[in-house]
Parts: structure tokens; C-alpha cells; sequence
């Protein structure tokens, strides 16, 4: 019988604060598809301000953030794009930009810390005059922070050599920025130059910064004109969505300040896991609001039985692999909550040596 | 200097009322992505229940909720839909179907009451084993009540010889019923009868029932799980959409037994055009919430011209063609509303004449 | 027990000729995808100048013409083409533009003359900075002669009047010219001045011309361009096509000439038919190698037991509908085959009547 | 002035023989897309008895034949296909399979040898009741000979392995078998024993077997059903197709045999290279008939350089990167060919050198 839960499978389980649903119920609201909603307006006019772009548009997922941005740079048939091997887009969004787009991933291989040798890009990179049996790529996309990577960080510089890479060879830059508030928290970088070299960038609103529901997409007025009539191709056109922006907008006011100690948290709980000797983690990567540890082999413990010994403690967790396990902090998880946690997964483990569960 | 606005431009139009806000409010929320949102579980449950069907999904939009519905019933390449060539899927979806889900269109003739013929219809369809050269029909689409045709009912009867007819193909019968609680007010028969034959139906909630966000399709188990991946593949998948689910459930409450009354007030406001000598209008085609009038063409007056016109009475309505307007009536326009309308386009049509606007 | 063979299908039924063979046996080749194939190099040539256009490709079949050319013009995601409802794109090519290519069709009714009205196709052109919910149209397609339409001519003067209409709206107008060389023929008018307002051009070599494979496009430089990359895409890039090319060169040499005869032939065929008593055919529509005739109701035969029973006879033709049968002339069709197909079409209905068959 | 021209770009520039000329000239013939051409029929019958599979369809191209093959198996919308991230499919083939057919493609890395990490493959299957974020695997591809790793084998052994893991996960296995009659000859392994694992496989003619057009897919009856209407819908449907199909059974019958001389001199060819000080070849990779060879960082030279000055000697090759260079050994490429070609690099690098070009 749980008294306690302590979600650590996402930062996508926030709930909405007071504050957000305060705002929901007193939004100014019209119909975004016919003529535009107030709030939602001046919602994206700020996003675009604080990313350092012309335009922005409200979507309702991150999904279809990424989803829209590549189709609209790739928008002539026989496009391709290049990404990591690794990214979210690649792995964990259906291959929706080739089901539904048509347009052919070429993969680079992801370094632990997320990048892509700029060598390896620059050769998988292919021109329309090129080979008539060549696809034309027409975009490269970054992920910062790099989720599968551990949630590590991207730096300016790293991107701008990207972003000058992809002009050289006319191409357009796209940032995964589900978790770019993160990346600029924790390089104390502003986040509009953490994005400057891309053109077009997609931020989640429902991850850390805790709003119900929502992503934005930002970039050029063009590339948001075409965003705007690809986000409606896809269904994502929405009506009075000013309730959902009034309670994204005090996501943005009131979160983005707060990441900064979900990472101190991060680190408490990556140097607690070291503390287990069954368990192991590289606590210098944990640059964010990951943690991903591993299970030694020599415990017999899979992470599968792991993740649902700690069910019984409230304590909620994915596994990463077979023997690994991704944990994310967010504002809702206080420190309390990270010792509750590591606690629990001492007993977990004690239980479960002690019945001899092997994997 | 407008002092008033009466929106009839689309029953999209409707604001969120006082209880909806509180519910969004307070809504009970979880991660739908991740594990479900109890009260997005609760509503789809119950619009399930009431529609006849299995199961339910809430999706973004109605566009969202066709596109889904005709991508899982042609889930296999070289699918073909008919559908009416004067359908809301057809016209105003961007070709969505085909665009991003690769499936055909074959329209079939839309009569002025929104029905199809049933030998036209039987006449377009094509077998999976038919020549070489031949996509495979695998849908029949309706929509209930037809938007283009001019908010008419499709009956009970009708639908039940449609799906009689595509069961005898082998092929699923889906129903565009973005107004389907209007033709069921209108027909008096509930709901769940009107789609009884139907293999899915799409439903919106945020035309006169007047939610702020969303619809939802219904079906069997198996086509709803489907439903639920392909629109986590479109970006359609949203965190804690409890927040939208709760007005939804508002709007579905409260609102439904208001459409008959848009019914009477559309009826009204058809009846007042028809004084107008410059107007003519059928008005025994004016069946739910819809009124198309049409301009004499003697009167030299565009539509264009009569709706800029009628915006500085804050009037607000949308050319249907070059000589016709298109009037929505919702439960936010009272009789009153009706009337000033009524006065607003006579006085309108005077002030064009006197300066001899021509078309 | 058959001694003679009418195959009056259709005219790809035709066979190499000894001429065409020795060509093919000569022909001077090389490897088409890597550098050019010579034969290949100076067909296309030819091609190109007979249609007075820039330049030339060859492709494994009409339906490939037809789709390359639709998919070049539409090569930006959310385009709509404007096409025959009786088309051959639309009805016989297995929706290959929207399953294979996401482009989607918008229909306007054929005439029976194969024309469209030119009201009705500007009335059904979308704009790209039209409404959020509407394709952008980017083509017009028109078919000379017209299949569906029992080979009817489709005039220069039409042609140009729609060639006008897109180019006024920024579109591209391609012609599905697979009999083009039979109605200029049939004109008397030069098949250069027939497409002299179209973008591109599709010219089947395996019907009339009788080839054994391939058709041709015709367009810009530009436009071949891409039209050889999506040929390599869709896998119609072959090696030594030199072997194709001198037989369709051969075609094209000995053959348009004859198109003239198989039109007299077709009108002899037609006025037999007026004879025959159970059947009725309007003669003043053939205008060139197509035959289009119905089955009177009162006789209660069906097109397909018609068929059948001529096939006892050798004589080999399609049902249109259940109660029409399509009959296409070629040169290799002798008059002496046209008289002998009537008589047994004659016979064939009276062993029908006698037997009591009823459809 | 060259006065000899020994073509090594690749085996598919073999020109037609007498003998399949002559077979051309002379074969029966009939429309193939109406009713059957009988020489496709016996050529389709032969290869399929010969591959130990059920049914083969005639395909204009390799491509074409990866193309159906992957569409095929992979029917239905949001499918994923495993394949090697050097393979033809992945490489070469325009991104195809996602432009045209919306199925993504998940990379594994491929080994030196052209297989693939078992483990690896595994590790990439996603299955229809996965997370709602996966994309399924329906499909695994392996190439043999594998091309771009240098034209090695895989066994059967192997092949039997990947087969037994498709089955386990309900996944189908489709062979890219482009140059598998070389891999037979290399192994000593009867060819339909070598696929007896696949589902499907798709076998070049136009290669090492110098037949001028085509490729075959051979699988079961109903996965060749779909593929005929795929074929249709693609625009390779092609009508008298029996002039290509004589060719090419005259090379199956003349040239498989002369396939283990071709290897041959492709190892007299290696072993020649190793003498070359500026340059260096694992002459133990060398299985069939194709030879990869690196220019030494030392000698300055590039493969773009010295491809142009082998020019001048009439002798053909292609760049593989920028140091090194791809030769490809065919049945119209002499003994002699080889020792002028081996001459002729020689005198190409002393000329380079002497000139002083450097990369």
C-alpha cells in the first residue's frame, strides 16, 4: 500500500500549477484556425522573442514540432535528411517523417556526448546535381539536450560549426530543442544563443517547464507561414487554443528558473546511485536532468524487475535497456523525493537479492 | 464604430463558457502519451457509450480525427476512398489524405441533400482481385450533417443502406460527423442510431458544442489502438489533456440540447432573408444550424462586398461563392442576434446601392 | 476451333514487325544509366523535335510518363492536380499520383468530347496563399486523344486555351498524349502545334505506333532533368535501352503514317455496326481508332457474354460496361479483319438469341 | 588517341550478344500487361524453378525489384525495414523505399564482410505491440554479393541465420541479389540454395549476365500477385516485354558458367595491383568480381586524377573515395584486358608523378 509516488519516469508527468490553471480559465480566446487567438498570438510573438527568431507556432506535441519542421525543409519529394543514429526523431517518433513525409533519413553516428563528427556529416552530405541514384539532402538536425545520449548538452560552438557546415552546402540546420531550456541552464548560455546558427528549432512546453499540453515551433515568417498550413495538413490546427497558451506562457514565466536546481537534484541522485554497489553511473555525464545507470551483471537483476520492485514504493522508473534504467527529474520531484527514491532502490534491490529473482 | 458583434462566419467560433474554464480548472490529469489521462479516459468512455461504438480516442481536430479514421481503414498502399465530391474531407483538408496518407480519392457525386446515390456509389467501387491497373476501394465516406450542401440531415436509412452496401463489398463505412449531434437534434433520433452502420465516425466538439479544443473518433477496440498510434505518429499525442477533455465533457453536457434551438433561430433567420428582395434563399433546405442565401444577381452585389459591408455592423460572415454567403448559427447568437443580423444585411445592401458598389 | 485471330482489345496488342526486330538485332547500345545509351541519345532527339519541345526521355510505359510528369510538376509536398474525371491518370493508372506520390486529384467532368469545361477547371484552382485548408494546385492535365471519351480529338485551340488558363495562374499543363500522333492525325494538324501549350508530354510508342515497349516524355531541359532522376527512383532507369529505342524509332517511322487508315478502318467498323440491329453506336464520335458501342436492353445481352461468344470466333474485345463493348483498331488490323469481326459479331448475337442467353 | 577501350566501371555495361540479339529478333511475343507474353511466362517459370521459389515477375530494373520487394512486404503504412547502412538499398537507390513508399529505413551497421551483426539486428526489431512511438519492423534486407563491401559473399549458413531470426520475430527476409549467381559461383553453392532463407529476392540480368534490360523477383505466388500490381502502378508494366525476356534467358543460359572465369581475373587483377608500390588491395577480399584499391596518402594522388589519366588509355574505372578506386570484372573483359589495364595504371601514376599533380 503506496503513500507516496515519485514519478521519475519523464519530465512529461508534470501537472499543471495553480497558476497554469488560473490562467487556463481566464484566457482571452478566439478561433485560431479562422482569424487567430489572442493569447495564442502573443504567446508565440514571445517565444520567437526569447529564441531569437521572426515567427513562432504553437503545436500540440513535440512530435509534430519536429514533424512539421523537417517536412517543411524538405517540402520537394526525394529530400533527405541527416541526423543522429541516436536522436529522438529517429528512434522514437514512429519514422513519421517517412511514413508521412516521404523524406529519407541518412543516420550519423551519435558520440556519447550526442554531437556528430562534423567529418562524418560533410561526407554523408549529397548535392541535386550529384549521382542521379542520390537523394538530395536538404537538412541536418541536432538534439539539445540529447535525450538518448543522457540528456548531455550542445554548445553554441559546436553548433555554429554546424549551422556554417550546413550553409556551405545549402542546407538548413533544424534543433530538436525539446529540452534546450535545460542545455542553456546548464551552460549558462541564453537560449537564443544556444539556437542562433538553426533555422528552425522546436521547444516542448510539457517536459520541464511543465505546461499541460504543447510545443513550439520558431524560424523565419516563411518557414512559420508554411508551418501554420502543414500543422493544419496534419490536424493539428486548433480552435480557443489560448487555454492552452495562457498556461504555457506561465510555464515559460514561472519554470525556466527552476531547471537549473532539477539538475542539482540530478547530481544528488547520480552520486546517491553511486553509493549502490549493485548499480553504476558515470556521475560526469549527468550534465541535466537525466540519469541513466546501469545494473551490474553480476547482480542478476534485470532492469525490468527492478523497475517493478520500486513500482511497490511509489517510485516510478523506465528501463533504458535490459539493464539500464533512464531517470528524469523535474520541478515536482524535490529533494526529499530524490533520497525517497534512492532509498527505495536500495530496499528494492535488498528484496529482490533476497527472493533471488534472477533476470 | 461597432458596438456589437454577431460571428456567424462558423460555429467554431464559440468561446468557452464559464463552467467549461472551471472544469478545465480543475480537472483530474495524468500523462496520456505515458499511461492515460483519467479524465481523457473518463470522456472517451462516455462518448463512446453514447455514439454506439467500442472505444474512442480524442484528437485535436476534426481534420485529425478524418485524416486517422481514413488512414487506418486504408492502412495498406493503393487504397481508395469514395467519398462526395462536395466533402468537407475532399475540399478543406488540404488533401491530407492523399498528401500524407497516400490514398486515393474517388468522389462521387454529392446530391443537394449531402446523399450520394447508392448505384454511383456501387458503380466506383473496385475489387483487390479487379484489373492490374486498379486501386482497391476499401472506404466509403459520409458526412452527417453535409457542410457544402448546406447543414442537411443524411438519415438513419440512408446510412444503413450505405453500410448494408459496403459490407456486401467488403469495405468500412466511416462518417465525417463533425455536426452529428445537429442531424441527430434535427432528425430526432439519437445519435447512436444515426451511426449505427458505421465502421468509425469522427465527432467535433468544438463547433456548436462549443468546447475550446478537440474531437473525437469512435470505433471498435482494434481500430481505436490503431487510431491511438497513428496519432502519436501525426504529433497528435498531448500530455495532460484532461485540461481539454473536462471542457469537453462540459460542452457535451450542457450543450447538446441547445442545437435544436440553433435549429429554430436558423430557421428564423432564413425566414427573414427571404423578405429581403435582393436575397433568395430555400428555406426548406435550412435543416440544422447552416443558411446559405444567395445574391440576386440583378443586384450587381458580390458576397465579398455584402460581408466587408456587413463587418462594420460587426457582423461577421463568410462568402460562400462569388453571389453567396454562408450564415452559422451557434448557441452564443441569441434571436436577438438573429434579428440585428437581419437588419444589418438589408441596411448593408441599401448603403451598397446608394453608392453603386457593382461586382 | 479458331482458325483466324481479331484482336481488337487494343492497339498494344500490336507485334513487332520484321523491321522492327532487325533494328533491335543492329542496334548500336551502351549503358543508358551510366553514360548514355547512343541509341537512346539520338531517339530522344527525334522525339524531342517532332514534339518541338527541348528535350526527350524514355520510359518503360505510359503509366511512368504520366506519373513522372505529374510528380515533377508537383515535386512540393500539398499539391493538387485538375483532371478528367474519365481520365486515364485518374481511372487506370492505380491512383499511382496520390498512393505513390501524395499528389491529389481534383476532378472536373470530362465532356463527352474528352474536353473540360474551362469555367469549371479555373473554378476549381486553389492558390498557395489561399485558405490553411486548401492544396496548392500546380498542374492541369489533359488527354489527346481521349480513351474514355472513344478516342475523341481534343482540338490546338482547346489546348491552348487551357495552356493560357494555367499560365495565368502560374500553373504547368501536361498532356497525356498516349494516341497524340492519332489525333493529329485525325486533325490533320501537326503534333508539334497540338501540344504547343503544354509543359510536358507523355507519347506512348507500344500502341498505335506499335513498339513493343515504351512511351516518351517531352519537356524542358529542366524538366527532363528531373524527370531522369524520379525515372531512376521509381526503377524505369534500364541499361541498354538502345535495343528499345531503335525499334520505337522504327515506329515512329513506318507508322504514323498509317494512323490515317486505321481511322478509315474504324469508320467502316462503326458503319457495319449501325447494321446490326441489336446494337447502337454513335458513328459521328469516332474520330480516330476507337469504336465505342452499346448492346440495345431489349436484346438482353450483356457486353460480357457478347464477348465470350466472340471469342469462339477469334475475334477478341472488351467489355466497357456491362452493356457496351470497346473495340480499337491498328495496323495490324486489315479491312478484310473489320468485315470479318462484323460478321461475327452478327453471328455471335444470333447464336446468343437462339440459345436464350440473358445477361 | 585511344585505340582500345576496356570498360571497368561496372558489369553493367556488358553489351547484348549475338545470340541474344538473334533471341530477340525471333522470340514470340504478346502484350503483357493485357493477357501474358509467353516468353516472359518461360523466362519468369525458368528463373523461379532455378531460384527454388514459387513465382518471379520480369522487372525493368534492380531498383524496380528492391523496390516492390520492400513495398511488398511492407504494405501497410508505418512499416520499418532493417538493412545494412552500406547496402545498395539504403545507398544508391534515390531513398526510394521512404520517398515513394513511406517505409523507414533502421540501419545496422554492416560488417567488412557484408553481414550484419546478428545481436545487432536483433536488437533493432520493433514490434506492432511496442511502444506507441515505434515504427514495426516487418522487413530485413541483406545483399549478396554485397557491392559496396567490395562484392563478398554470404553464405548460406548465414543467410539460414538471419532467415531463422525473421521467422522467430514474424518478420520476412528479402534478399537484394543483385550479383547472387557471382556469389554462387564464388561459394560453390547452387544459387537456390543460397536463398533458401528469403522470402524474396531480387536477381540482376543485366550485370555479370549482360542481358541489356532487367532484373527478376522471385518469391511466393501471392507476394508475385502484388508485385505484378505494384509493377503496374510504378509504370514498369511494360507490353511485348518477351524481346527482353529472350535476351535475358540467353544469358542465364550462356553466361552464369562464364561467372567463375570472371572471378578469376579478378584476382589475377588484384594480385597485379599489389605489385603497384603507390597503391594497396586486401587481395584476400577479393571473392567474385569486383576489386577495391586504395592509392597510398604517400603518393599524393587522387582517385578523381587518376581515373582521368586511365581515361586517356581507353581504360574505365570509378572513384569509390577520394582514394580509392572500384573495378569491376565482366565476361567481355579478356585476360588480356586485365594485364592492359594493370599496364596502363602504372604508366597512369608514373605520368601523374612526373607531372607533379597532386590531390
Amino acid at each position: 500500500m503506496v503513500t507516496r509516488t515519485v514519478d521519475l519516469r519523464s519530465d512529461t508527468v508534470t501537472k499543471p500549477t495553480e497558476a497554469m490553471r488560473a490562467a487556463m480559465a481566464s484566457a482571452d480566446v478566439d478561433d485560431d484556425v479562422l482569424s487567430g487567438d489572442p493569447t495564442a498570438q502573443r504567446f508565440e510573438e514571445e517565444v520567437a522573442r526569447i529564441m531569437g527568431k521572426e515567427a513562432a507556432v504553437f503545436v500540440p506535441s513535440g512530435t509534430m514540432g519536429n514533424l512539421i519542421s523537417v517536412l517543411v525543409h524538405c517540402e520537394v519529394r526525394g529530400s533527405e535528411v541527416i541526423l543522429g543514429d541516436d536522436s529522438h526523431i529517429h528512434i522514437y517518433e514512429n519514422g513519421g517523417i517517412s511514413s508521412i513525409g516521404g523524406v529519407h533519413p541518412r543516420t550519423v553516428k551519435n558520440n556519447p556526448d550526442g554531437t556528430m563528427d562534423i567529418d562524418r556529416i560533410e561526407a554523408a552530405i549529397r548535392h541535386p546535381d550529384g549521382a542521379l541514384y542520390y537523394p538530395t539532402t536538404r537538412l541536418i538536425c541536432l538534439e539539445n539536450t540529447h535525450a538518448n545520449c543522457g540528456g548531455r548538452c550542445i554548445t553554441a560552438e559546436y553548433t555554429d560549426r554546424v549551422g556554417k557546415l550546413a550553409r556551405k552546402h545549402g542546407l538548413k540546420l533544424h534543433i530538436d530543442g525539446a529540452r534546450i531550456f535545460n542545455a542553456s541552464a546548464a551552460l549558462g548560455v541564453p537560449v537564443h544563443r544556444l539556437v542562433q546558427a538553426a533555422d528552425s528549432v522546436s521547444v516542448c512546453l510539457s517536459k520541464g517547464l511543465g505546461a499541460p499540453v504543447g510545443s513550439v515551433i520558431v524560424g523565419t515568417k516563411d518557414f512559420i507561414t508554411k508551418a501554420r498550413r502543414l500543422r493544419k495538413t496534419l490536424g493539428g490546427g486548433m480552435r480557443q487554443i489560448g487555454v492552452l497558451c495562457a498556461a504555457a506562457y506561465v510555464a515559460l514565466q514561472d519554470n525556466v528558473v527552476k531547471l537549473e536546481d532539477d539538475h542539482r537534484k540530478a547530481k544528488i541522485f547520480a552520486d546517491g546511485l553511486k553509493e549502490i554497489k549493485q548499480l553504476s553511473v558515470d556521475a560526469s555525464s549527468v550534465e541535466t536532468n537525466m540519469v541513466f545507470f546501469n545494473i551490474n551483471e553480476s547482480s542478476m537483476i534485470s532492469s525490468i524487475s527492478l523497475c517493478e520492485a520500486l513500482e511497490k514504493f511509489g517510485v516510478l522508473a523506465m528501463p533504458a535497456s535490459s539493464t539500464s534504467v533512464r531517470v528524469v527529474i523535474h520541478y515536482q520531484i524535490s529533494e526529499s523525493d530524490v533520497h525517497y527514491a534512492l532509498t527505495s532502490i536500495k530496499q528494492a534491490i535488498q528484496e529482490i537479492l533476497a527472493v533471488g529473482t534472477t533476470k
